[in-house]
């Protein structure tokens, strides 16, 4: 029995969790139409998850991932963070705005979440899977009793072993042109920048788990790329930010589909830990600013609410515009419709 | 008439020009085996490419590739080549060696070298390629005049379009996975580091010129990847390294087939131009450094000395061990039998 199998999937393609942007509507079409669907829960607490999960279990009876971020719990540091604002402030009131005057942690990481844990063993997600870190034993036992497969993102062989020796099903080898959060379990830590290219090859010859390859895929010809250096599926996310589906914004889908897609930049300044993002005001900002960003998700408490006076002030420039570096590929169509496009070009239509 | 028929190759796969590391031995080896193998004469003048085309040409009755480096001049600063001295001197001291006390433009660019383009229009390899950039109106006539196929190197979109108004044949996109230097035409401008995945697949889409991929390609399933994505080439240079054909000294190759392979990194302190190297003791240097490096080849006449003070100490750990982020899948073998496992890989043997 193949990862497919198991997975009941009929297209060999995992639409990425990427909280804020993916909806229940998103994961339920993908997940629909042949592909796994994916919602990101990381960004909200016990209570919306479950709604969340709720939803899209009412719009399919396909398989779906529920995605969890399990990063440490930041160090918190008073004269880091007042600095930060600090050097925020005159953007803020540029957009005629006031910048907060405190931070917090406004996201729990599911290592410190029991009540999350409790709605997903009630749930039973049939994929569970886990970004920036890997839950403990007992996590990953009460998951695994519960039926769950188990799904762990690896930027570098290293974390790869960790995820089987923890007991993962599979690995998302995550390379370095993917959009949105990069999954180092230290952002502290060397980051050896692999390539999707390198980093497949990689984890399929050294990691022992099937491996599901992400960053930079966004047609049939990506996917199939992939999956001759050995993955089992893709997954991808840019491709699927433009679907009607998705949370994007408009400011975020024109960028998206302009020349802008072009450049994307690694950035720390929006969130506290590097991430892609189209180049936009806040990321050339986070290129010069002298200060270091308080950590994940502490800083993302301010880059929010600078996106909220921006939006406020119709400047789009300083949100949250993770996209992948094959980003120029877009396609502004249905998921549904993408699946189905991203299948004939498989050549794998039945 | 595809670009294999013009190349005249049997195997989809081009040796890089690894200048340093190749040889007419190499580059014959693989052109001989189906491939096309290249030498690199960037660190030579006109006279010593003129020697190592010669062998080469009695080495072999295939298609071969002569690789020149067409950089800016550097723009020397006396302040700036005195502190980067002063700053290496404590490294100079520790291995019982002193800095040079002055620093020379060590390489010719292409660009500037009238006697390297009477070598080349003389001789007229059946293959000349670019790095650095993009060769004047008057070479790129007189060479495909001479009936010369020109490639150059392009890490983006941008580059590659001025690759085809020059007149190139053909474009390797070099991702960010590629070991040794990177082929970026200004390296002081915005570099979006496109891995081989997302740059190979934005070439093909939007260079209109053939695309050799090159960049964490290691074997036959990294070429099949390579064609997937709707290259018709891949070009593979680490691989390549642990051949006994190749120039690789002793720590060098004992490095890469080593753990070492795993941990690959990007710097400007051994050249002054970023390139690809195994971290060592000169890598980790760099990342620390508090001094700009001068420019490129300004900065390489230091880093050669710091390199060969090293040797004559023991201790291996100054040079530049360029590799890419495939490393770790790198094979010990003659470069006919490499290319023999790759063929049988990509399972085209006939």
């Amino acid at each position: 029995m193949t990862i497919l199998d198991q997975l009941s999937l009929r297209v060999p393609i995992i639409q990425a969790p990427m909280a804020g942007v993916s909806t229940p509507n998103l994961a339920a079409a993908v997940s629909n139409a042949g592909g796994l669907g994916s919602i990101g829960v990381g960004a909200t607490h016990a209570s919306g998850a479950a709604q969340m999960i709720d939803e899209l279990r009412g719009l399919t009876d396909g398989a779906y991932n529920v995605n969890l971020f399990v990063h440490a719990a930041p160090q918190r540091d008073a004269a880091i963070e007042a600095a930060w604002l600090g050097a925020l402030t005159p953007l803020f009131r540029e957009l005629g705005a006031e910048p907060p005057s405190t931070l917090a942690t406004i996201y729990k990481s599911f290592a410190d979440d029991e009540d999350m844990l409790g709605v997903l063993v009630e749930r039973a997600p049939p994929v569970v899977s886990f970004h920036f870190g890997l839950p403990d034993e007992g996590r990953v036992r009460a998951l695994k009793h519960a039926g769950c497969f188990l799904i762990a993102t690896a930027t570098n062989v290293e974390e790869a072993r960790a995820a089987k020796a923890s007991g993962m099903d599979a690995v998302v080898a995550q390379g370095y042109e993917a959009g949105g959060h990069r999954g180092v379990f230290d952002p502290n830590g060397e980051d050896t920048r692999l390539g999707t290219l390198a980093l497949t090859s990689l984890l399929v010859r050294f990691s022992d788990l099937p491996v599901i390859a992400a960053g930079g895929i966004m047609d049939g010809r990506g996917v199939r790329a992939v999956l001759e250096l050995g993955a089992v599926a893709a997954q991808l996310g840019t491709a699927f930010i433009p679907c009607p589906e998705s949370a994007a914004d408009d400011a975020y889908r024109q960028a998206l589909l302009s020349e802008a897609a072009h450049h994307t930049v690694m950035t720390r300044a929006i969130s506290g830990r590097p991430a892609r993002c189209l180049r936009n005001r806040f990321t050339e900002w986070g290129a010069t600013a002298s200060h270091s960003a308080p950590e994940y998700p502490v800083a993302y408490d301010a880059g929010k609410a600078l996106n909220a006076a921006g939006k406020a002030a119709r400047e789009s420039g300083f949100g949250a515009q993770w996209a992948g570096q094959g980003a120029p590929l877009a396609r502004e169509l249905p998921a549904a419709d993408l699946i189905r496009a991203l299948q004939r070009e498989l050549g794998e239509v039945p």
